[in-house]
């Protein structure tokens, strides 16, 4: 990755054991890339896969990224989203105050994505 | 709900004990109605929280549904997605042999689903 002010982003999700678990969440990060060959985007897992957030960040961190932001992949909005992750992002602004974090809202609440949802629960 | 051949939805989640989680997946179920005023869709889920699948397709049945569809809004392909729910729906298929029932993939393996999280993703 190349150094300067670029913008690394986070694709956080739940976590799981499974390894297969982490597919779609693994297809979104290349996605991103396959939109903006430029992007740093690396998966994170609030529990039961790695890397975790704080590891994450610290690799994009360390690559060069002045900017981070991290973008919960939940659909329900539960005490990770409300609770853990604005504290978990809090320390990573206190380990890294040159870094400026940016801590997007869950997909979940986003109206293109309920629209899609309630698309795809309509086909036949 | 009117009876008849109509189809009924289910939007199967995660679950979790926090009221909250399922507001984006109640709000999914909404935007199906908006869609198609004659949808009868429901929502339910995995663990701690009610209905569970069998309550909700037993509702749906008893308003008339005589086809029932179950889309997993599942980000993550895990255990729940690839062992536990075939199981269930195969449950519902032996109590209600008269109801054709069709299992969706979860919408995190969804080409356009993926695309649009990576959108949101890719946001400034």
């Amino acid at each position: 990755m190349a150094t300067g002010n670029a913008r690394g982003i986070v694709l956080l999700a739940h976590g799981s054991r499974d390894e297969r678990w982490r597919e779609p969440i693994e297809a979104v990060a290349a996605r991103v890339t396959a939109l903006d060959p430029q992007a740093r985007v690396v998966c994170a897992y609030m529990e039961l896969a790695a890397p975790d957030l704080r590891t994450a960040a610290a690799a994009l961190i360390a690559s060069g990224a002045k900017a981070l932001r991290v973008v919960p992949l939940f659909l329900g909005m539960g005490k990770h989203a409300r609770e853990d992750l604005p504290l978990q992002v809090e320390a990573l602004r206190q380990a890294w105050p040159q870094v400026d974090f940016q801590l997007a809202g869950i997909v979940g609440e986003e109206p293109e994505l309920v629209d899609l949802l309630a698309r795809i629960a309509s086909k036949s």
